[in-house]
């Protein structure tokens, strides 16, 4: 994801900006639905249905189901940035920011939990082996999110935080995996200590590789089967 | 995956054993178009005319789209078990044996990397979402799995080879991962180093865990591009 959005330039006329507020809400659901559908059952019929919406209505914001989808793919990415990559930036530079990024991540997943998990995960496997504008956008945001988690790792070192030998990219696949570790433990195993198990693993691989002048990391024990229970619920 | 399928009692009668051959055939060109398309695209009709059978010849094996599904997953297994599991036992116990466990499995994923990758993570992402037979055996299967990573690691702990503080679940988790990781940067990506990076990692981590009394392991370069498209295409 990039590091931040460009801000809207001037201010939309009023009709202009309604029909936007209304786009935004729609794709907000259309990202929940497909999160836990998959990308292929969400359809215009679809989701008029769940929005009390005509059909016709929708079409006019979406023309087709690729567009829907398209569309549905950049909400995801914005709420990414907008909860993920832009509020870690206010954290200081290296070690800290990089582990901002990653805990902010994690805790999205875990709050999203019973909304199918991670959307880029799924999205990622439900277009894996097919062709076409979709899967290219996903695998285009993809490789823009392992580029995010390689520039971190790098400030990390520059910074002094993370040991200069150490192969930022094989880090950045090493953290992506565990991510996706525990989508898979938790959607296919339903363990649900799965994303403590990444958010473990995680912590003790950056340890590993910190220097004595890295700031502290949070503490990684993963919680009891009942605490994790308690904590994925609230 | 079992350490072992248990064997065959007596010889089977002539035709019986034929049929047993053909189901057989059947079943491993099954689970190579399951392993590319998905276990969903895997209808008799499809597998019909992919083998130049009759539909009806086919029918006669298996009664229903899913009956098929289960018998291709459990030639899956079968697979899984007489490539990995089972000749990994003729290591000497303890870290010779858990790594020969991961070699072979990495090995048999990286050969048949143009078929679609990891049969068992292709399904496991196919049907996580989805209820029935099918998606509970899968579900069972990635246990048993898991069980097996689980006890090669405690393994190797009695051995004296993996310090004793390491938390054989947790371990199994992060090497389970870095597999699936490894399909994803494969499949969505198209990077075709995915699993050099996979085993670097997991030589890495295990490396990392080893007691001074632990048998050397294999080196973990990760080939230049060049290399590595080579190793693929042989």
């Amino acid at each position: 994801m990039p590091q931040a959005l460009p801000a809207p330039k001037a201010p939309l006329p009023p009709r202009r900006a309604r029909g936007l507020r209304t786009r935004t809400a729609i794709l907000r659901r259309a990202v929940d639905i497909a999160s836990v559908e998959g990308l292929e059952g969400l359809t215009v019929g679809r989701l008029a249905d769940d929005l009390g919406m005509s059909k016709s209505g929708l079409f006019a914001h979406f023309g087709s189901k690729e567009e829907l989808q398209l569309a549905t793919v950049e909400m995801a990415r914005q709420i990414f940035v907008e909860q993920i990559t832009r509020p870690a930036l206010s954290a200081p530079k290296g070690m800290p920011r990089l582990w901002s990024i990653i805990d902010r991540w994690l805790a999205y997943i875990e709050r999203g939990i019973f909304k199918g998990g991670c959307f880029f995960t799924a999205a990622s496997f439900e277009f894996d082996s097919r062709r076409g504008a979709v899967r290219d956008r996903i695998a285009e945001i993809m490789r823009e999110w392992i580029g995010v988690l390689v520039r971190a790792l790098e400030q990390a070192q520059k910074e002094g935080h993370i040991h200069p030998k150490v192969d930022p990219t094989l880090l950045a696949f090493e953290i992506q995996s565990l991510a996706i570790g525990g989508h898979w433990a938790s959607q296919m195993l339903e363990d649900r200590q799965s994303y403590f198990r990444s958010r473990a693993a995680m912590l003790e691989k950056l340890r590993s590789v910190a220097t004595p002048r890295c700031p502290p990391l949070p503490s990684s024990k993963i919680p009891s089967r009942r605490t994790a229970k308690k904590s994925q619920s609230r």
